[in-house]
């Protein structure tokens, strides 16, 4: 196989990337190998010498613990457990969450055969002691996600620690028209007072 | 920056890939770092290393003369004219070609400042010689690609070699529909006796 059809078998590997995607991109990087192509692949090799997951809470950083675990200006009493380091970054864009994460690495499901050993729940458990006051679980709101929510919560009961769940509701921006009848339901049961 | 951010915006870069998808493609890596990452860097690497244009037809291989033009088995008397490698692969998934190549890189354009000196035009001329009896002209069917073929056809005028275009029509499985009027009345001009 030519260098040409191993890179185009490679990339067709990332998400988002199909046949012809893959080998759009591989003649985009043949086409810039000094300024796009190379400094991709030392980077590439860079982070797969470098990332690893954070100990404490399972995110990706280059350091052990990660830069939000070792952040003193993060509120220690709060615990923002999710699926998937995705899930993290997507709530740091945010900017409205101060406190420190916990990844699981995936949620409970019992077709794929993934128990309560295969993700990082009982690490999550050991960390709810001492200073911790509040876990919020913001988890996706699939059959999954919310079994693993049920389970952990089961397992946090009489540590002392609030459980708490992101709210359900209309997306901002959303038309309830194109809404579903349980998001409705939850965003009715959870009206806000306009005061 | 961080090896992450330095990741996923050099990604970013790559054609079909958005922020969004430049992210879960960085994650997707990460987490494959022995299985993905590293093959992938390690292949591109060897590209940019290897990989090179063909100093005859202009095509990007890591041997020069590139594999077409060095297979003693491909016509001789043929030459496709493409303007970019990707259509020259296109043509070759069909296997309806079994000649040679030339990539010229682009098509003219007054408007982006791309003459004929930008482009492999004069490689081309000086190929129509000796054993060259017909240049197809594979040129995209827009403004520019027909400007190109034009200025090409008027460049070859005298060297007794034929010159070509490849035929307009109904794609095949198209709808006549869905057809804009320049390729329907092409196909009504062209069309051909059911025999």
């Amino acid at each position: 196989m030519s260098d040409l059809d191993a890179l185009i078998q490679l990339l067709a590997k990332l998400p988002g990337l199909g046949p012809r995607s893959a080998r759009r991109a591989a003649l985009h990087l043949v086409k810039r190998r000094e300024t796009l192509m190379q400094p991709l692949a030392e980077t590439m090799l860079a982070a797969a010498e470098r990332i690893r997951a954070c100990s404490i809470c399972g995110n990706l950083d280059t350091g052990d613990p990660c830069a939000l675990c070792s952040d003193p200006r993060r509120d220690p009493h709060l615990i923002c457990v999710v699926e998937d380091v995705a899930d993290l970054w997507a709530i740091e864009r945010t900017a409205a969450f101060r406190g420190r994460y916990h990844v699981l690495g995936g949620t409970l499901s019992a077709l794929e055969g993934v128990g309560p050993e295969e993700l990082r729940i009982d690490a999550l458990i050991a960390r709810a002691t001492g200073e911790v006051r509040e876990i919020i679980l913001a988890l996706n709101a699939t059959v999954e996600g919310q079994t693993t929510a049920h389970y952990i919560t089961d397992r946090l009961a009489g540590t002392g620690v609030a459980v708490s769940r992101l709210a359900h509701g209309v997306p901002v921006g959303g038309e309830l028209d194109y809404l579903d009848e349980g998001t409705l339901s939850a965003a009715l049961a959870q009206r806000r007072p306009l005061s």
